[in-house]
């Protein structure tokens, strides 16, 4: 694509959800749950033409010879439709942030002043493979009255094509602008860069996808960047810990669901316990499928237990090791010093995620929270928790690794922000 | 100065500064009202080191032919002193925002959770001119626990050096990490975009200084950046204005302190008061030594009154003069057939910082607030009010005009974030 086309096609898209933000941010909750209604009735009216759509992006997928995970990733099928589906009641359960007045005060210049909940306006969401999110995003965003930009995976093309297209008409066929949900569907790379650019017409940038895009958006963007997503959880067997209970825990952190960012990906333990507990944790944990990369100190322990060692598969820890979101099921197990060594150990590798203590010493569980600073901090719990939905907020937009704006799980709250509003009487400074 | 120099000039200042603000998070209130205590004595009892310091930078300053308003700004006399160490003693009145627990929950699955407010870690603050900057923004940031990295004009080095040379011995006398202060005291300019690439240290940069400063850290920062502090802002006198009323909050907008971001840049009037009104304003401006820049309509109203037209200053506008924030005694005009054009030129060509409408109708004051999407919009009252000090913030860290994280005046908070807590009793999802 020349760069001129680039320019003109970033410009129209940029300018058009500006213009249909202005029609959004002034919609009732009422006219928004009407509209989020339309896209549900809309989306199960023409499942049949989504789910063909989706098989084109199959076929696809198999002829470039995707692996069966990935393909798996992708695929639509009635049941997982239909869930996407029933995914937007609950969004339209939610309640609406936007349009809340609050810090109201009397000033002693009389003037009247408030702060009052409005959405960002346009926000802009670059994300990889699974086509859910092309419906979860729109939902989430019309929701708080956003205007999106939509730039999928081009695995899913031809599905966020059909699913976008649906949804526009839905708007339309109640009067609201179309243009409040836009995809770029042209596959040129030089379109994400001029996206992160466009901070004119956009409001915050989400990157949901791996490492190299959330570096790509927070080098290149001009635009507020959400980092999240990226997880290098730790957990921390203190000595204090009750080791008996603190295996169902670890396993729950490691192998329930081994691919999602608030996995387990370093367990710690304390010197004092090393030497009971990691042959009981790697004994339980191999049976479960699990893998190990472990310090000198892990192997040693091991080792001198030769009918373990010759069962689990333990390597000696590798440079950059610790700094790996394993996504799958390879643990890191280090033995620290001290709980100090832990939170050290934690403050370099941690991506800022999730991270735990397991102890039984009040002493122990607040010195961890109050040193360690992670988008969440647990005593004696999975790191699993992370989570929108068990969070209470009813939707996850993300999960933030950033301080700024918003951290750990965003709600819809994430997606919105405020003005302040001043009433005066002819008033002056 | 060489790549690898500044490389590792960089890596120092980030690594000491994160090292210092692990220290800076887990003081009390108490703690952290001392060390300002310690560093408004320290600065009293090195008022002359202090001032003798200041005096190179001005004859530097008069040397280099700057202007006498710039010099006027670097200057740092006995009272200019006295008062910022004053204000340190404001900022040890305020409420310390850090530790509060809040949103707390007991969610079904027995952990307890709730959010803590918690320091941003290290803040990069770049900043023109004045000196008191140095001050004001090292105690804000002690007060809420975070380390800061300075990066002071060239034209104000000998103070800066001085007045962080003293605040680092404060701290020093305190058992506190003297890294929690530093001064970025090379002048080099690859330091600066060293600095905003230091995401592995930093957690927000704030450039408080003019449009040029505030684009370089918007397009090279991989740092969360906090713009702000351009203010275009817009005034409209609608057709149900009281117009006499008008005439003082025009005044009061424009003239009280006309090179501050919320001074007012462009005046609106809607064509039906426009013939009535526009001389009248235009009459009182000029007696405040106000020239204007109209548009063909304002100069053909003028025009008819060729005693008016004689006195006053006015031009027809030019081709990006309503993108320009004046800062100076010049004012924008431009007649407007109704509300709606008003709303569509703030849109334009506002900076989002604050706008206001005149007008007694109720319906028109809504439709303005409703519509128009800056940091503060106002009925009825001066654009000068946006001011954190006004706002009952109690102190100003800068006036944001991006929607994330902070909007319009910051206080404390907006230098804070929060990370989730839960307990759990060997809690597993």
């Amino acid at each position: 694509m020349k760069e001129q086309q680039t320019a003109a096609l970033l410009e129209a898209l940029g300018s058009q959800a500006q213009q249909a933000s202005y029609q959004l941010a002034s919609l009732s909750s009422q006219q928004k749950n009407r509209l989020l209604k339309a896209i549900a009735a809309a989306l199960t009216e023409n499942s049949d033409t989504i789910l063909a759509a989706n098989q084109e992006d199959i076929s696809q997928a198999k002829e470039n010879g995707l692996t069966p995970a990935l393909i798996d990733r992708l695929l639509l099928d009635a049941p997982r439709l239909k869930a996407i589906i029933a995914d937007i009641d609950n969004v339209i359960a939610l309640a609406d942030p936007i349009g809340k007045e609050f810090d109201n005060q009397l000033l002693d210049t009389g003037l009247r002043l408030s702060k009052r909940a409005v959405p960002l306006g346009v926000i802009g969401v670059i994300y990889e493979a699974r086509p859910n999110v092309t419906v979860d995003i729109a939902t989430l965003a019309l929701k708080t009255g956003n205007a999106v930009i939509l730039r999928g995976g081009k695995e899913t093309l031809n599905s966020n094509r059909v699913l976008c297209q649906v949804i526009r008409q839905a708007l339309t066929s109640l009067d609201v602008d179309a243009n409040a949900v836009q995809l770029i569907d042209n596959p040129d790379r030089s379109i994400v860069s001029g996206l992160l650019r466009l901070d004119q017409y956009v409001d915050m940038i989400v990157p949901r996808g791996g490492q190299h895009l959330q570096r790509l958006c927070a080098e290149q963007s001009s635009i507020p960047v959400i980092l999240g997503g990226i997880g290098i959880c730790h957990l921390y067997v203190d000595e204090h810990a009750d080791l008996e209970k603190s295996i169902d825990v670890i396993a729950n952190a490691k192998v329930q669901r081994p691919t999602v960012c608030n996995a387990l990906d370093t367990l710690l333990v304390h010197r004092l316990v090393a030497e009971e507990f990691i042959p009981r944790i790697c004994q339980h944990l191999h049976t479960l499928g699990v893998r190990f990369v472990g310090c000198q100190q892990v192997l040693d322990i091991v080792d001198a237990q030769s009918e373990l060692s010759q069962v689990i598969d333990m390597q000696l820890v590798q440079e950059g090791d610790y700094d790996q979101e394993w996504l799958g099921l390879t643990l890191g197990i280090r033995v620290v010093e001290t709980i100090d060594t832990a939170i050290c150990h934690i403050r370099r590798h941690s991506s800022g995620h999730s991270e735990a203590i397991l102890t039984d010493s009040v002493h122990k569980a607040s010195h961890f929270m109050n040193q360690v600073d992670s988008s969440a901090v647990y005593v004696n719990a999975s790191t699993r928790f992370t989570d929108g939905g068990q969070f209470g907020l009813g939707a996850e937009v993300a999960v933030s690794t950033q301080k700024l704006h918003a951290r750990g799980p965003m709600g819809l709250e994430a997606l919105t922000t405020y003005k302040w509003l001043a009433w005066g009487d002819y008033t002056s400074r």
